[in-house]
């Protein structure tokens, strides 16, 4: 089996999976009791915090919670303030911040959303228009989950701050974190949103990074867990992973990963008529490309059926036939019915890349016949 | 070591374990994807569903959440309608119900509270002066996480019903789940919440079991999972983990902990102005008593010393120095101070029970000296 879907979900990492069973097995008492056991479990609970914290770069602290999509939630839904004022959104945002827009604006409030280039970035100039001295809130993806192309934050945060100064900048950063360079604060973000099982920890545990100085509204409140910003017994194992995750991630080899796109973009490129969604600043993770003509439905089926693996886009968009982010880029119905997409794991080989490669050359020929 | 705090969590059963690791290692597709593997994962999400709305008692269906805390503020924030109507939550319910609460009194909502009687049970001739017919929410534990005391649900809905027939009746159910009859569908109530670190499955999952009919707005959108009413990759293994869980906390013996109860409360009978916060309808699980005169936090701290755990009652508030139920109740400052709560599981033995309850008796009277 070659798995070519890493985007959606990394295989959790065998020492994750490790200490994960140390925190069920042993260490499994609730972190917000009084006797020692608990509070060793919660001591635990900061190490991983100051880890992963340190990883993001200071001058904030990561507040946990169960997926991006609630980091994303909780962003959206605290960092507005009220009616009067405007939020700004980038087209090109995962289906957790776009739905979150649209609820928004379904409440009445001014939200504007910003093109996308066709190589996927959201478009700079639009992006100046849109934000004005009334925006509150302001919400653009680090790296893209569709394409991989990575946004300039930096740029976009000195721009949207020079316009207006207190909007609070969200960026989600779930494919960004530990595959390409992350740093919260120079980014100069206020809040910033990961995620656990794209980097081999697992599914359930994510986190929202909080500029320090930034208080947010709680999304879920009542026992006071996480200093009172998210409340719910903690997922300690979750957590303890995490953290994990990212400390072994980060020791992999992005010059790998770089590899093999390189290889497999260049086996690929004698597809013809192949057209690759991407563009110069992009993750070395995702390879995205459409073949007009072709259906990538059958295509995926075809290929899982020779044990190879891909995505059609974000798994979370599987439930929609369209492909918002690719429309928003320009593409037409025959790409965006032709699209695929591609992400890396560090046990992705190169024989698995020439393996898959021609497989998806063959699948494409006998489908549509040259 | 003797763990009587089993009410905050109770350690994952093998079993539980087991099934996630198999999660972690060979099943981790994202259950939104489209190939085979993926949807093998997504089917077995639904058996566990199936499984645990067979235990619900049907005419509705459970949405897995990330914990309980989740599942309550989804209910609070979608189960109200607008400002006009009213709001009814018992003065019992879990920092996660009533933090909801005092965020919505916070926003000019009419939320009115109904008062316990001394016996930790919602007092019903209060109930049914606080509901009227445009009362749109109404929340009740349904069993007691501080005292154990069990609230007849089913007369609060019919009463309920026949005054505001089209509020939404919600109850939280986490203490109640496995160890009481539980059966939504013959208790009348629209919403439930449970979770699954409370009866053996691991923290970071939960569920709001929904009656059929009843549409919520999302608190969590996105990505569309959960048939789009919670969206977030789904978290398999701990939703695996809960039904099997739940399979298993079925099955143990919930005589044996009535006797171990009964046979801790009567070895503690003989503590000297001790009294019991429980009821005759009480959960066989949880035995929560005060002395009032000792400061709970040291017996606390001696007990833990000595190898034995328990709790000064919810974890989730452990960080007030005050007991909001227990005041409720009507109990005096001394004896909220010196208040504790055991909470059994199928893993403590009679033996524990004698050793515990013995050095209990003897850290209280080295303490006060009588």
């Amino acid at each position: 089996m070659i798995y070519l879907d890493n985007a959606a979900t990394t295989k959790p990492f065998d020492s994750v999976t490790a200490v994960i069973e140390k925190y069920y097995k042993e260490l499994y008492f609730n972190p917000s009791a009084l006797y020692s056991s608990a509070v060793n479990v919660a001591s635990q609970i900061e190490n991983a915090r100051h880890h992963i914290n340190a990883e993001l770069g200071g001058g904030g602290n990561i507040f946990f919670t169960s997926c991006a999509t609630e980091s994303n939630a909780w962003a959206y839904n605290s960092g507005i303030k009220n009616k009067k004022g405007n939020i700004v959104v980038s087209m090109g945002e995962h289906a957790s911040g776009y739905e979150n827009a649209k609820v928004l604006i379904s409440k009445g409030y001014d939200v504007r959303f910003v093109k996308l280039q066709s190589d996927g970035r959201i478009d700079y100039s639009d992006f100046v228009k849109r934000v004005d001295e009334n925006t509150t809130f302001i919400s653009v993806i680090h790296c893209s989950n569709e394409t991989g192309a990575i946004n300039d934050i930096k740029q976009l945060v000195t721009t949207a701050k020079s316009i207006a100064p207190k909007a609070i900048f969200h960026s989600d950063g779930v494919q960004a974190l530990g595959k390409i360079e992350v740093n919260c604060n120079s980014l100069g973000v206020d809040l910033y949103s990961v995620s656990a099982h794209k980097i081999g920890g697992v599914k359930g545990i994510g986190g929202l990074w909080i500029k320090n100085g930034i208080r947010l509204t709680p999304l879920l409140c009542g026992g006071g867990q996480e200093a009172g910003a998210r409340s719910g017994t903690e997922n300690t194992a979750g957590i303890v992973g995490f953290a994990e995750a990212l400390a072994v991630f980060k020791k992999t080899s992005s010059q790998k990963i770089c590899e093999l796109r390189e290889n497999m973009k260049s086996a690929l490129s004698h597809i013809q008529l192949i057209e690759f969604n991407d563009c110069e600043q992009n993750s070395p993770y995702i390879l995205s490309f459409s073949v007009p003509g072709v259906k990538s439905e059958i295509i995926q089926r075809l290929l899982s059926e020779k044990g190879i693996l891909l995505g059609l886009g974000s798994a979370c968009a599987s439930r929609h036939r369209n492909n918002r982010i690719l429309e928003a880029m320009g593409r037409t119905m025959p790409h965006i019915e032709g699209s695929m997409r591609i992400s890396f794991s560090h046990e992705n080989t190169n024989e698995d890349i020439k393996i898959a490669a021609n497989a998806i050359n063959d699948c494409i020929r006998d489908f549509r016949g040259f």
